[in-house]
């Protein structure tokens, strides 16, 4: 597949995708409704075939999704079926050339015209043509558009409408759209990411999707009683996110830690056989944390999306008082899981040395994958900023002594005073205690200079801007917190074998430990954490990594991935590593002819010019 | 060329590079020989034009240097010449699929035999097969061999070969010779690097290099009267590498910033225009310390290549004095820049949002080779573990009271206990001297620890593994301390008008404060440097970045990058950042046609079924 063009990239995956989704189509016309257990295997099955990208993804993802949580029953009728059957393929078209994650400066126009009772799409810049959708440049034939909806001549806000793109029959694009690919990227090649532009589109007004607001024949505008409510479909994208980027990142580390355990190097004592890189207390050092993290994310990303699950059934009561808190942690987590597991899937990849660099070792797609979870679905340092806004309002909270809920009831301490490591005993409960207290004493310190700021005669907006690198910090601070709290409560939750149990806590404490020592700066600021400390848990830490070395191949096996969604040269079951490297480049087109054709053309004649 | 397959990508490649070197070589039949200021300039002409790699680079790069370094005058009248005038066009083939940095694990033999006068090379195992070199796939048709050479049955060590591996009429592999390209890559994926084998292949006596070691007619081997003259060329390239990184890195920063300062987005304050990310905080504490950088490594990589041009001419004069300093620093700051040149490109192309996700930004390509140079020439961690046993000698020498080296001289100050930072003043020389504290402590505990561990009755081999996480830390201390006392002092001997020396005051006090503050723990830990002052160094260096920004456009602008070399739709210097996106995007193959064929073939047989 690496060695294909573009174009060709993308017609061998339609063949592929249409094959498993022709499957899917079965499966769902079978039961006749989406049954999660086994669409989870079918979708694993998906991203081992297509593992740069699925054009057909975002029907799943968001197309599907938001019918059910925008339209209303009728318009379920017109479209829900017919996209869960595969009748009609859909993708989510929101982000902009000119803009992303400030959803507010969108640019795409509808109109009402009560005349026609239709809405009128416009592209009134070249800014506002919508790009990057999954899907959307060959492969989709409706979205579901965001637009600045205007009636009765009035600016009504942000609202989302189902628009037909191609003919059915023909795959044409409809008159008045403007559409294609947007080209190649780091990864996620086979994605198909599309451009779309406006020209006077006609849709009928029922194409609004009119759960919430409403649009009357007569163009009167019915707001929602809750703005909120609209904006579920993204906080469940992000909390969905942290579940993916664990496993890519269990992913690179079990091919880093496979490859390591066949690969040797170097001697470490005079005459004696090359060992295992696996040996190598730095290697060791690269590795098991980034192993330990996957569990970290994994454990906190099940335990939000359960917050999530309940949110959103009080939601359907009408109840919102936990939906700010969960906007918070999903925003935070999303920020720091992702980024958290692109360093650490960056980090395998350099952890196996020039092999890791090659694509058939997979690890560069692996971090193609990760990393553009940073930017989408929020891009990470706005995300924080947000997360630091919902900091300072706890923080109001709790120095006005006001009820706290519980992912920042911490923050009463550094308010109060109290110390939440009187002394350091370095046991996992004051380690857990000292990371609360570092945030909770930065938020403190971003509030404070903010105050200071403002009491000087800064603007609210400059002092924010001006003390947003802190804010920044301070919001990562809150996510590691919550991180190292999770991985606690669901090791000493979990009811396993003491063998199990034993490693868990392995990971769990080298996980702390390690996200302690890269933060230490911190600890030695804010707690009551010394030199000596410092050196006493390093130690810890390089005892962890000597006892976890016998283990970690079994743990990585443990994850369980066949080998073709491994699909990594290095990272196999078999640990045939150099067997596999010489199969994939002996595939490599340039190897058919023992003379490429070029040196005839090129070659020779530049080498025998002149003589 | 993104949107070629891989074949079509390398016959694109050589068609342009042989156009470019055609050039090349009649400048150098016009003077006979090279004239290093005339081949810069067409060395950045080609690396605009082949800015995936250049599978002719080698010949340059390490063929010629390596043929003047080690071949006898009888042997370069033979090859110079011809691979000057691009008559033959060699490689330089040492890693092996099994073997990277740890050269002596190299597996390729070289059996001289005296009754025919020739060696006869093997690659006794599969992992003996040489794996990475560029060009070798399909382009060149010489290479120097790294090789494991025995003769009169003794085994003598590593040494290089000429060894001619296609038929300079045909192209066709000589007898014996297996060779091919390795596959697709995370980046440089133009080099056409190549696998290389050998069965019972003979070549004549003379094509062992013999500046040094020899082997005679007999067979009888001289050895080299210094064994480390034959690394000369390899840390001639590592120094290289700090120009080449910096350069790369200083293109990233000037996309980055010219795009922040086209990009609007959000608002900052209410019903004001959308502001310039550049003047948001978060954005600026993500670009101008690597902007910085950028200063730091280009500075310090001219500094070095100083010092290597004087050890080498030493070395002609037979001083040897020089050479374990040059190659300490050659390890150290290779990895130590490169790692900070990767961290800097990847963090510029996420500043740049979903659109530094495309190829087309030019910034995954210009990460791609930055990071490869983590690699190659020696693994960073391997390189890093190098440098800390030239900083225990270094320090065991210190505590002897002996004669240190300029650059570890600061070492003593650890070992008398005298405080390089008797009060903390934050001035440029404090900060300066508050590095090298740091650097020292780390040097004494790792020192410390490791004799504790052996006093113990661990061996010293073990006690070295065991410490070897805080080995790398004290060496990469070592490498910050270095680069930040080399800015100050390339600063200060700078005679530059006032308004330029203020700005470049303004980055030098930027680069060594962020670097400070990344690393705050290991001044807190080891220096008189408190709470209060790291507050205090956070407000100046958010001070630095206000005043930075009014100048950071003008500062990219004055590296003087022309567009074709940037290669970037976000970082052209019109700023046309939408226009040149939807060009790009324009030009991908599967926007010539309205309806792809994989609609016909396989969607809606897919989207029809079972209705």
């Amino acid at each position: 597949m690496d060695f294909l063009s573009h174009k060709e990239k993308y017609e061998e995956t339609v063949r592929k995708a249409c094959v498993v989704y022709k499957k899917l189509k079965e499966m769902r016309k079978g039961t006749g409704s989406i049954d999660i257990s086994r669409e989870n295997i079918i979708t694993s099955v998906i991203h081992s075939i297509l593992k740069d990208g699925d054009p057909f993804s975002l029907n799943n993802v968001m197309m599907i999704p938001v019918i059910i949580g925008q339209a209303t029953p009728r318009q379920q009728a017109m479209w829900l079926q017919r996209t869960i059957n595969y009748e009609i393929i859909g993708t989510y078209a929101q982000t902009e050339l000119g803009h992303g994650t400030f959803i507010r400066g969108l640019e795409t126009t509808a109109h009402y015209d009560p005349t026609t009772q239709e809405f009128i799409l416009n592209s009134p810049t070249l800014t506002s043509y919508k790009w990057w959708p999954g899907g959307l440049g060959q492969t989709t034939n409706y979205a579901i558009v965001v637009a600045q909806l205007y009636t009765q001549g009035v600016y009504r806000g942000i609202h989302l409408f189902m628009v037909q793109l191609r003919n059915e029959e023909t795959h044409e694009p409809l008159p008045g759209i403007k559409i294609g690919e947007i080209g190649t990227k780091l990864g996620m090649n086979n994605v198909n990411n599309g451009f779309l532009g406006f020209e006077n589109v006609h849709i009928p007004r029922e194409h609004m999707l009119m759960k919430y607001s409403k649009v009357l024949e007569d163009g009167s505008y019915i707001k929602s009683t809750n703005e909120k409510l609209a904006y579920g479909g993204m906080t469940f994208v992000r909390v969905s996110i942290l579940k993916v980027v664990s496993t890519l990142l269990a992913k690179a580390c079990t091919i880093a830690i496979r490859y390591s355990a066949v690969r040797r190097q170097s001697e470490m004592k005079p005459g004696e056989p090359e060992p295992q890189i696996l040996d190598y207390r730095t290697q060791q050092y690269k590795l098991f944390p980034y192993l330990a993290a996957s569990f970290a994310l994994k454990f906190t990303g099940k335990w939000l999306l359960n917050i999530c699950t309940e949110v959103f059934s009080e939601l359907e009561e009408g109840k919102l008082e936990r939906l700010p808190e969960l906007h918070a942690l999903s925003c935070c987590l999303k920020a720091v899981c992702t980024t958290e597991a692109a360093q650490g899937a960056e980090t395998c990849r350099l952890a196996c040395g020039g092999h890791g660099y090659m694509m058939c070792s997979n690890l560069p797609s692996l971090y193609g994958l990760i990393t553009a979870a940073c930017t989408y679905e929020g891009e990470n340092t706005v995300l924080l900023l947000q997360t630091a806004r919902y900091l300072m309002k706890a923080w109001q909270q709790a120095v006005g002594g006001m009820a706290m809920t519980p992912t920042v009831a911490y923050l009463k301490q550094a308010v109060s005073g109290s110390n939440g490591t009187p002394c350091w005993e370095g046991s996992t409960a004051c380690i857990v205690s000292a990371f609360q207290q570092v945030a909770a004493r930065k938020v403190k310190h971003s509030a404070d200079i903010m105050g200071q700021r403002i009491q000087e005669g800064v603007s609210p907006e400059d002092a924010w801007n001006m003390t947003s690198v802190e804010l920044v910090q301070c919001a990562e601070a809150h996510g590691r917190a919550i991180l190292v709290e999770r991985f606690v409560a669901a090791v000493a939750e979990l009811n396993v074998s003491v063998a199990l149990k034993t490693v868990l806590a392995q990971l769990r404490d080298l996980y702390t430990i390690y996200t302690l020592l890269r933060n230490s700066g911190d600890f030695l600021m804010y707690t009551e954490m010394t030199p000596l400390d410092y050196c006493n848990l390093q130690n810890r830490m390089e005892t962890l990594l000597s006892e976890l070395r016998p283990n970690a191949v079994g743990i990585v096996d443990g994850f369980d991935f066949h080998d073709d969604i491994i699909a990594s040269t290095l990272g196999s079951w078999d640990g045939q590593v150099y067997d596999r490297l010489f199969a994939a480049a002996s595939k490599s087109p340039l190897n058919q002819d023992t003379v490429n054709e070029s040196f005839h053309k090129y070659l020779k004649p530049m080498l025998k010019s002149g003589l």
